[in-house]
């Protein structure tokens, strides 16, 4: 072999080992045995400060995560392209019935800056340009339209950082199948977004199209 | 608001506020002051039992994670169409600069489990079969005609598993600006397979070709 | 050497190194650099079932922690024996001029159970009992009057568990430079008490002398 | 109630709650149900920075932990004063039978450090210097001899430091009925030795009379 995994890694994993998997090794056994069934799917970006199984303290099995740059879902194509992000949304609508569909986006993120740089220059996204390609996914929000020049930086990336996860949503719901379990209430979206800065949550409420503090949690 | 975020993720979100954010934010915001710099690029199922951030116990910006049914690259196709996964690798080797790409398999993968079903069975994807036309990405690897009926199904799931791994590290040598990294030193590939079963990683030898038991690791 | 630490222990440590102390390796070494200032002092159990860095989530550095059978506080005695719990004490208020001095009991404590059992049946502390000759440092607490034959043995035993802890305070005030702390408000007293079957934790309102469930915490 | 817990202490502990206690809320009510049953004695310092229970990632229910300042154990005195340590010992060995006893000391200790100081100086301990007293314990350790004001002073508060463990498990064997376990093969005895400004661990030698760091783990 010629290249080794990094000694980091090999640490990492090893650390993994002795504390929480010797602690968890019972459940993990289980899981592999009677396989997972999750029930939440989560939608999350690729960033390296923002992993949803650290922010949401998750066990082993509690939720599968999709993870693509920025966090979005493409509208329902029913073609012969790979589509991964929507295969990942069918394996846990269909296969697995997860209750709960959340579209995670958070602060800095990379992905959304690319998009506004372009779309104030103009820029129009070549073939083989993949991230902005990707990108185009958010074009058809309407509240992109509060991209402004002159506006703060930091404000207009989070109000445009918001605005992707309402387009995710309204992709989510293109879907046809999920949009009957939504329906049928065997399923419930929710859009969040996190701020690394300060460990802020916000979730969306679709009412007002809002994104509020999360509530304090209950003591239990 | 309709629907309110489900208590358990919640209370996991309080729980890392009270723990492990409180004890590292002030790497959280100097992550978000400075942007991230990973090193490490890693593409992962989206298994919920295989969180690569818990199983190398990774910190917060230290692996850009993709997430995909199989953890499955395709090919290089610079075409218009949403390339989720080829963005987060652009992103990952173009702009971030990582020194290592990971694809990190695993046991009782439902992806490949779906794929050898239809192999077997000699079913077709249709379009809009998400999943399926998505597994398709692994069709090209002759070492899949291991796979055969009256062979050990685990041992055959496995093989697999791994076949699909190799296919992964070809298919990433397939991106131009990638291999060009590769070759001049900057960037490593690696392939790995997780059996959460009992915890055990094995490390792809490219040479040979074999996924071999992680060597113990030094004591630091 | 005849005998080597025990597996157990040098895997946990060797886990230790590879998650928590990489990733806190700097504030430890300047708690090693600067000295410790905990602003706590907790007086608990050496019982294996409560440590107080893991139920409160301590960091390095935060919390002093004297742990002998039962939690107990004896009374000031200024004599030339060695009285290890007090120099604890002498040490926390007088050197490092805590801010709080919490003694930390517990269900199912088995100093209390033995103090229990040897109540009931009228037996005599021999010399050399070194348990039951240290639990007579809870004898002159009026409140084990309560003490019945009849009465149910687990609500009989909580309730001399938390009798214990107004004990322990009580002898905390027989040290003159301890009061004179608290009097000047330099220094807090708390009484806590844990139950690690269900993992309630109540608080001494000394107000009232019960015990009381926590209120929930403000989200912060 | 005047005082409530300090607010760190509720966030703590609610973090344990929803992160920790959570995932082993069964393996807590097992415990709670069954008692207690350690197969390891921990003499350890009161210190903030060395909790053993962190160092050695142990599970709820893996050792019994008694601390004290400089994690002294007394010699044998079978007399009718409190002797908490000694209960300890007592609680753990005779009722409990574990099956190893280690004496933990570490660098920076206070404790030693105000014994070195008051022996260089030539200070006697005053009944009521209760940390002075307690430290007396030491003072038959014909290794101090090596205490020299011309030497330097880490190496010298390293080497009484671990001159104290040393003295310690000579204490440990005053007590007949522990040395009776240990001779029958059923406990066994350790010293060790902690340094956090690097995180290394010393494991004594009793032949040699050395503190040796400890071997590599195997990988398991």
């Amino acid at each position: 072999m010629r290249h080794r995994l990094p000694n980091r890694l090999v640490e990492g994993y090893s650390g993994f080992r002795q504390t929480r998997f010797r602690r968890e090794k019972d459940h993990y056994a289980e899981l592999a045995a009677a396989g997972q069934a999750p029930e939440v799917l989560m939608v999350a970006c690729v960033d390296s400060r923002v992993a949803p199984e650290v922010i949401f303290d998750a066990d082993a099995g509690e939720m599968l995560v999709v993870r693509n740059v920025a966090n979005l879902v493409p509208p329902y194509q029913p073609d012969s392209n790979y589509h991964g992000t929507s295969a990942a949304i069918e394996f846990a609508v269909q296969v697995l019935e997860v209750k709960h569909a959340v579209v995670m986006g958070h602060a800095s993120c990379g992905g959304i800056r690319a998009f506004r740089d372009n779309h104030l220059k103009g820029r129009v996204a070549a073939p083989g340009d993949f991230v902005a390609q990707w990108m185009e996914i958010i074009a058809p929000a309407t509240e992109l339209a509060l991209v402004c020049e002159g506006c703060d930086p930091l404000e207009d990336q989070h109000a445009m950082e918001q605005a992707a996860i309402r387009q995710s949503l309204r992709n989510l719901r293109t879907f046809p199948w999920l949009v009957e379990r939504e329906r049928s209430g065997a399923l419930q979206l929710h859009g969040i977004w996190f701020d690394m800065a300060d460990g802020t949550l916000r979730e969306l409420d679709e009412a007002s199209g809002r994104f509020q503090p999360l509530q304090r949690p209950r003591f239990t």
